[in-house]
């Protein structure tokens, strides 16, 4: 793996590649984005230059898609009939099922492994990249192709700091619906209800109400691929919420015991 | 106000002694408790010494009631007929209706006067105490009583670095069902969903899950009594936050919009 292109220089594909310096990579990384994202990231050190994609695809080893979902589909399917049989292609994207059945259709030669390093931060672009975005966090792959390129990748990943696991696709969407997605929307809900319902509570704002709407911040951009492609499991997880809300009333002191000792399993993992 | 008595030295009743004491408070700070609580608050110097209630009936300027609330109420009822005319009594309780009637009910000679600290932490007792517990939250008084004693109390809430705030309590009942009681219920259903439903989830739970479960974590004996004493308010704003979610698939992008807006202006209040 000596040349490695990353499409897409936002806060993941740049801190990827200022996490690859940073854990020794001296192979060419090289950017593909707008004029504007290139400069951003050569600034920071996340990339040593910009070429185009059907540059990426004559001299990559490996090629990471770091755009929002919709935009990896649209980079598969232009690298489908000019990304070379040596080159392995990966992704960041935040549901696997769609991205992996258009890698599937798309690539004509090339090998994909369906990637998802589960970090991220409120601040976007490569500005705030950052080479310890990774450490500690999961890093999911979707298989383990066989493909000379994806042993070397996948010590990359552990250099980097990041847990690997393995999860197929549609199992990775399922469990991220409950896990992320629907956090999500429980946060973006009950920032929605106060701003259109009772806004001045936030005159006795603490640090709860602040802790539950940090992810109502995220950017719709984002998210409204991330929903559009996992809309049925994020949708079955949304009504067994508002059951469990619906029910609350009448159980809420097993509720209170149970949630509690989740959500400290939850922190109390290795 | 040479004399304060804290009846219930628990993480906000020894944070209260520690911030007295740190603002330069010379008088007496004595604790009420159980012999375990006022040994652990004695140890951290959150107080002098523990003494009975009925001592503190006769002996403080200021008694400040920091237990449950059906604690609270307990302790009014109690301090009814022994308390003095020349000492006010506060307290910390999480919501005020209730305790108001108590002590207007309770009360034969004293003054009191609702409060209500925003602040707190998931660790609790004397243990975690800290000084600094009440810097920049807001601290409501649900009204300003013609009290000797009540010009220099307030005096030392702005020294402990509180931020303070009039509000009546049926307005602050409201608002805090809103602001406070909703997330906690949306953190708690969270959780419990999860636990319940798809506990394997944790495997690919990121930083948004983990946010989104803290409250979760709150103990049961404190939330029966907050709940308990606010149901209406509670219900109305469940009610709400259960029909955004369940209208959240059809106007997506707008209460993203919105509700990333309110988060936002959240955080950037003085």
């Amino acid at each position: 793996m000596k040349v490695v292109a990353i499409a897409g220089v936002g806060l993941i594909g740049a801190s990827f590649g200022l996490a690859l310096r940073r854990a020794g990579f001296t192979g060419e990384i090289l950017g593909v984005s707008s004029e504007r994202s290139i400069e951003a990231a050569r600034r920071v050190g996340a990339i040593d230059y910009g070429i185009t994609i059907e540059d990426a695809a004559r001299r990559a080893d490996l090629i990471f898609l770091s755009r929002p979902i919709f935009g990896i589909i649209e980079t598969l399917a232009h690298l489908g009939p000019i990304a070379r049989k040596g080159t392995l292609i990966t992704d960041a994207g935040s549901t696997k099922v769609t991205i992996e059945t258009a890698a599937r259709e798309s690539l004509q030669h090339a090998t994909f492994v369906g990637g998802h390093p589960m970090a991220g931060k409120e601040a976007r672009g490569a500005e705030a990249a950052d080479a310890a975005l990774f450490e500690g966090r999961p890093w999911i792959f979707t298989s383990e192709p066989a493909h000379p390129v994806f042993p070397e990748f996948r010590e990359w990943i552990r250099r980097i700091g990041a847990r690997e696991k393995l999860l197929d696709a549609a199992t990775h969407d399922r469990m991220v619906a409950w896990a992320s997605h629907l956090p999500q929307l429980a946060s973006t809900a009950l920032a929605a209800v106060l701003a259109h319902e009772n806004p001045e509570a936030a005159a006795v704002a603490g640090p709860g109400l602040i802790d539950m709407t940090r992810l109502a911040m995220s950017s719709w951009d984002l998210w409204s691929d991330i929903l559009g492609t996992n809309g049925p499991e994020v949708s079955a997880a949304l009504d067994a919420y508002i059951a469990k809300l619906e029910s609350l009333r009448s159980e809420l002191d097993r509720n209170f015991e149970d949630g509690a000792k989740f959500a400290r399993a939850l922190r109390n993992r290795e």
